[in-house]
């Protein structure tokens, strides 16, 4: 695994205010400290919902057998409820959901842009990485939001995934034909750097960028914890 | 209206076998003995509601706003709910729904094909017009199914429908430049053609084409019906 935050950590061990122990002992409970207000972290995710959806959809449509087409259905349905459920609590709060997401529109439709694959398989592979690792990432900062909308928007994640759905259509490509894993082991690792600045780039800004970095960094190792695995499931190096 | 049966309506007459009164009676109750069997129906439906999934997602993933996006996404869970409906019938038949789909996805692929429209606006619009005209068909026909597989097809077509989303869309891009009416009036005039094709493919083949006819033309007459209830909607003319 490449070490994503090699040079962040140096910046963290430079002002170092608080002896080791404290920040290592409590990162885990101060990242939701980096939870932006309710509304800017349900535009950010409703938006990111739908962009994923909208590339399953692409998959859907571009599917070389009715077959895969019916599986990634299911997996787009899923993600669709999700978008539905994080508009619905913009919704609670009283606002208009597109309004709330359209300040996050353009980031995150040059994040789509970029991380569109060169074929359908790399597509896949998209789909598969981006919303495990974003889906996980907003799961994980939803748990500093206010109390009701936080529990609900826990529920929302914690609804059943798709990512077996992909994972194993997947699979099954890597299997028909065994050239095409190191082709989308690469791609899966590109993925990972554009994933993560649009992680990053809905995090609350804090006063002191030392104690953010030390916060963040424990978060982002897990998701690439994460990620190693479902690379792995894939047969793939992550 | 231009009548699309002008020249079936001469073969019906031809070999006249029951009297006028009889065919004008009965038409309404006979039309579900061009109803085919369970899978037939359910593979045709369900990809055809796959297919209007795969048009609004198109359609969202290059609307014009986020708002559009937002209002056409929920349109777009609405047609996928029909169609994982209908796909969960066949699997109470213990089928598996690629398999009783892939005879008729070929036809349904050209028809997607010659129905996509030149721009976005022309995209909705087939959303809307192949939507609720392929809808309101498949309902009908679903009057001829089994018995308790009819009735939840017909819960499954009764269910929410996205029509209303989709058409206030058409209404906001017409009001915001109506030198769009005439093109799309003209657009929606194209599209009830291959439509019908796609819902008399979808029919059982009778032993006698001229009853079977007697019995397809006052259905399609009320299509055509709510085809031009539905142009009027916009403001444009059928």
């Amino acid at each position: 695994v490449v070490n994503w935050f090699s040079r962040r950590k140096k910046r963290v061990d430079a002002p170092r205010l608080r002896p080791r122990t404290d920040d290592s002992s409590s990162t885990r409970v101060d990242f939701v400290d980096l939870t932006p207000d309710a509304l800017s972290f349900l535009g950010q995710s409703a938006y990111v919902q739908l962009t994923i959806f909208e590339n399953l959809s692409s998959a859907i449509a571009s599917a070389p057998t009715t077959d895969a087409k019916e599986r990634l259905s299911r997996a787009a349905s899923l993600s669709l409820t999700k978008h539905l459920g994080l508009a619905g609590e913009i919704e609670r709060l009283r606002k208009v959901p597109s309004t709330i997401m359209e300040p996050y529109a353009a980031a995150i439709d040059d994040f789509q842009r970029i991380t569109l694959g060169a074929d359908w398989f790399e597509n896949v592979m998209t789909c598969l990485i981006t919303a495990g690792m974003l889906d996980e990432f907003f799961a994980r900062l939803a748990e500093g939001l206010p109390a009701s909308t936080g529990r609900r928007v826990a529920e929302v994640y914690a609804g059943e995934s798709g990512e077996e759905l992909v994972a194993a259509e997947l699979r099954r490509a890597i299997d028909a034909n065994p050239r095409l894993a190191a082709r989308l082991a690469l791609w899966g690792r590109r993925l990972v750097g554009d994933t993560m600045l649009v992680a990053r780039g809905a995090l609350a800004k804090g006063h002191n960028i030392a104690n953010d970095e030390a916060r963040i960094e424990p978060v982002f190792s897990e998701l690439i914890a994460s990620h190693t695995r479902r690379m792995d499931s894939l047969g793939l190096t992550a």
